[in-house]
């Protein structure tokens, strides 16, 4: 047992030394500079980021298990708490920009300092007290997951707004081509969805729980960059009819003409990409659209967009993998021709469905500040699923449901579509 | 055959009239001052609904199917069209409160100019015309008693904002108690939902279709003002954890420390209605709450929301009525104690559920102009059921679904409880 | 000595009742519904003006002096104080236009109410008491003509909005030539300016001081719409050279690319009128121009503002006359091309100075609220000189000083040249 | 003669070299991420501060003047380009805390790019060339210098936002004694203001020319932090009676309590300097206060400001000196009791005069992009005279016009009182 508990705490260490490591190494391509700004409210700067998560572990693991733990900076549960009410007040959002200390050096010894304390209570924990501090890890490691994926839609939003256009590295993305789109029919009925508690999960996608859906079709692969090229040379962006109301009034008054890093340069397309710019890849699926665009696209295209109980009946039991964070290229690409069944499933792009994002029937958030974490966000938001290209491979499933705004769009967001059959 | 079409063509003609006749009715208390304003951008000047709902007919059925009719002002299309992009750009809707012209007298006009039309094009069409401008005629009918309700709304909203309170009427509103609330169990299982087609419908409650219900409890009648008021005193509006994150952000920057029309008079509570200023009545449903009002409410009194699915399983089969529009009131009211089943069902106030308004499986808008009557607002808002005091009786059912922003609260919405069985 | 008393008060009375009669003769041409609404915040209602006027009356009048005034309501105090801290606190200046109550009636029946009460003070003031109440009432005299044009100014641009184009009033415009420009030189030196004290003036225009000019030349007559239109098709609007930096960031914000009221319909310009849609004349003085494009103007034609200095100088002794309100045309036009002298000083457009509004050397406010009226105000706005064609001819003089902020451009404002001799 | 130029040429690269080290001098206090923030739109980033001067020598020197000068980077010229339109477009400036790139590292690069090339300039400059070259670097140098103390300024305020409250050094400031107020006679009459062309000025302030001042007197030093306390202790931020129009909106809108810096902690004032936080000094001159704050003391005073004909006419003849940027503290202090004559004229804290900021008569700018350094800002904003403590001694002088708007305050603002005699 007490073995058990040591491969356990094994595990865990290996878990968190890993996913600790791999934020620092997803920041070793910027300067200092880069870990300050903030382009816009949405996002955060690096140097936040990589605080946040640090604030994570100390504050529901070490200032609660760990005796005699010292916080650095007293200071820094103000600065630090992202939206935890039960926790404390927070500094204002749209100002994390404005902050230049604590330096990037003094939050990498937060980091350092944490860490350390960490593996003293991993460590040292008694089996009785890794029951609770094991369950709190784990969410600390997916938690700090979630902010991976961030720090790089981020970072990339914030030097995309930058006249020169740095890239972020020089990774050279391949360019392969698409397979035609097909269609998967499925007969619909009633089908289980939600996790079913094996392993981890956030405490949105549960309860697993029965829904019942109508005969349909789901497409084999996302839309692609040269099917969405072909929808605004058809002036997508120009015929209100093609968009739910909420949309064309986004349109109207921010000037969209394409999805977000698209820019026509002597007549052609090219889009910002974390390896700087480039020459749109049409085989590549769309990516960098808000729901209001991918519902008008697939109004165009006489189809519609999946719900997520669809989406997610459709991706039972398919392979996870695909053009995932470890692949290190940070952008969505084609697959190539040859495949079966649903690709790009995973990775590549977040996939909006038409479902938005509420409690499940049965629902219940945890008591206290964890409680916070999802269920206060059931409002105004719509679901993605799959998971896209700078999502870690560990960190996505079938039943994980993203959710953002309407109007978003600097994530990695594109669309599968679908239809009744 | 002919008598058949008679026989409907009279129906039509005098539901016309009576419709047309309503709305008059309803602004009879106004002064010429009161037409003019807008007090926030949601409300519109009641001159703008009188002319808007004429434009309707005007465009939907006149300019189509009544050859030679002449347009009173050409420029009224623009002026008065809502939000039909088919149909062609449309004055600022913020703005509408800043035109003085046309006057209220030749809004009156405008009005009268329509109507005489209208009598010629139904009374001369044609069986096969009237398969046409039958159905027409009746949504812009049902469109009209749309607009009666959100013509009181706004009135309401745009006396209360003025200092010296000014009362719409000189109704007085009967007290009466309210029954203990009881729980009604329903078991859940597939169920059928939606429009069966009998009668006329809003395209948004079809198609009917199959429904999957987890076992649940609905309450009998809607929360009271002195529930609320419960809340209220119990710091409700001061413990973010009881708010969605939304919702807990507009409570801060809005400064809401009650519902809408609530005011803190000499240590008591007051409510502005359309008979004025008077003491809250605690017996009465609880009105002028958004969404997350609603919702923080459910969660403080360990409850939740209906789904609108389930709103509508418990309400089927319902007998119609209740505090309605035709009751005069225009405020709700307790119904007294006596009394068995789901009570104010219907009337009242509109019940907020815990559905987002999307498409129901299948849906499909009519193509055309009238296709953007409701389909292009399925983002971003929440279903309410039941009608309220200020809907006609003849407009409400049980499949009606009504949809506002999460932070709307200018309608007469409330909330009745629900709960997991 | 009584007899004098009664000639004053008779002459007091009749210069009330005439200034009391003129607004409301201003209002006739007016239909209820334009009484209400509030198309900016710089503008208010003709309900609010022909109420606020009354206020005055009541306030530093009534009040104050008439034992037993009884007020027709005591919120009004609220609702129509424009400004005077002194006073009390003051309805949102933004939001006059969304009141509907009182109604236009109910504001009428204030002022006969007030009418009445005022003369039953003035005809009871002992000789005494009219040492105070006299020069009060010629205040609120003055003021209220201030309101008169402000009253005409607001409804213009209330108006103006409108997509309709509603006139004000059908006067026809004489069409006349302007003289050519000619130059007139002064030699400078030490000047007196300011109020002598005898008649009425406003505390801003004391005391009477030195000033000190270098020799200088004054244009003959204001600048025209024909002349600046040269200007606007020479690119004066897209020349950041010409501007200072605030009026180009205006016209970039604002995008503007003529004065106020220019239409370019079919390629001509048309401009906005009291008397509706015109063809511009090119004789009549441009008016409707911010102090930026008057300025920008003025670099452009190589001379620049006069000082309001040496425009009063410049004016000392010039016959008062012109087209003011009197005249009955609202409208700025040209005088025709016999005439001699400094033509065009009064009336037709108010002349932006280049000096800002600011104290004069020895300057004192009186003491409580009337020294709200216009010492508070001196900062951020320019003077402008002369009256325009809807100021009252008794209400000018040369040493009037008038005001507004650098981007306004509602009211009936233009420019004469000067230069360094 | 060719010694006289190469003596010039010598004087001219010492200062440019000694300039250009005193701003780097000013930032060794600052880490990577101090260059980067930009906590408000008025202030710019260190980094651009640093920038910007730099590219005013290559814009107006080196690419004119220098054969085959190769800008390090032709995008810069947009980026680093602060109001010039006459040169091109502007990078948004409230955006320029937005950009990572260029790095710290490369703005330093630039800088040491742009010395060479200057050296070479300068020390290949032929006599002929030199009449024009020199000019524009003693320009370029007077420019570097304004935005040394705006560097400073900006610096304080963007580290003032940050609740850790960092300091930029950790010099300690000596805590000395005000002299009593005493005031100084002057008789008024014709006088002569303006540079009178005798070594370096800005256009801004010629030519000089006659002025006409009444007899007035002027206080011996500027108001004190303790005698501003005396006006916020006797409500002064909550009596509308002692403001400006405009500025009594500041207050209410922003919130006022007090200067800007200045915090109540556990019922002291503190102040925030670029030594950290501080107990107030009660005889250090007061800081940090807009035109409306120092306005408002003094009419609580019973005094008013000086015009800044007034204030340089008693400043003529005074002794350069004081403590200015030379002294290394960067925040007012008392001088100690002794001393005769008007006190702090120079250094410590900019004065507010109530002048507006406007062209001497006959002010006429240079031709070309160089004539809009001053000319264009002379609408909306009032004259400051004196220097501060974070202006360098080789900058000020009597005759030098500082401009900002009324309700700008984190620039080394204070008062000094005036009278009419």
């Amino acid at each position: 047992m007490s073995t058990t508990r040591q491969i356990d705490v094994a595990q865990l260490v290996t878990a968190y030394t890993a996913t600790r490591q791999a934020t620092e190494q997803l920041c070793a391509p910027l300067v200092t500079e880069d870990y300050v700004i903030q382009a816009m409210p949405d996002v955060s700067p690096t140097k936040w980021h990589i605080a946040h998560v640090t604030w994570f572990f100390e504050t529901f693991l070490l200032k609660p298990h760990l005796p005699g733990y010292e916080p650095i900076d007293p200071q820094y549960d103000y600065l630090f708490n992202s939206y935890y009410n039960a926790i404390g007040p927070q500094y204002d959002r749209p100002s994390r920009g404005l902050l230049s200390r604590p330096t990037v050096a003094e939050v990498y010894a937060y980091r350092a300092h944490v860490d350390r304390a960490m593996l003293v209570l991993l460590e040292g924990a008694s089996e009785a007290q890794m029951a609770e501090v094991g369950p709190a890890v784990t969410l600390g490691i997916n938690h700090e997951q979630q902010h991976q994926e961030l720090l790089l839609t981020d970072i990339k939003y914030n030097l995309s707004i930058n006249p020169l256009r740095p890239a972020y590295h020089g990774v050279e993305l391949p360019r392969r081509r698409s397979a035609p789109l097909a269609w998967h029919d499925h007969d619909g009925g009633t089908v289980e969805v939600g996790h079913d508690g094996s392993g981890f999960s956030f405490d949105n996608e549960s309860p697993r729980h029965e829904a019942l859906l109508q005969p349909y079709r789901i497409a084999s692969r996302p839309v692609t960059c040269g099917e969405y090229a072909a929808f605004v040379d058809d002036g997508g962006y120009t015929r209100p009819d093609l968009w739910l109301s909420a949309g064309w009034g986004t349109v109207q008054a921010e000037g969209w003409e394409a999805p977000l890093y698209w820019e026509r340069i002597d007549g052609g397309w090219w889009v910002f990409t974390l390896s700087g710019m480039l020459r749109l890849d049409e085989h590549a699926p769309v990516c960098h659209l808000s729901y209001v665009e991918a519902d008008a696209y697939a109004r165009w295209a006489g189809k519609r967009l999946p719900t997520e109980q669809e989406w997610e009946h459709a991706a039972a039991g398919a392979p996870l993998g695909g053009n995932l964070a470890e692949s290190g290229l940070f952008q969505p690409v084609a697959p190539g021709e040859n495949g079966a069944g649903l690709r790009q499933l995973y990775g590549d792009v977040w996939e909006w469905t038409q479902s938005a994002y509420l409690a499940y029937p049965g629902f219940a958030p945890p008591a206290g500040a964890l409680g916070e974490y999802n269920g206060k966000f059931m409002v105004g938001q719509m679901v993605l699923r799959g998971g896209s290209c700078v999502t870690p491979e560990s960190h996505i499933r079938a039943t994980y449901r993203n959710f953002f705004h309407p109007a978003d769009r600097w994530q990695f967001q594109g669309l599968r579509l679908a239809a009744d059959a």
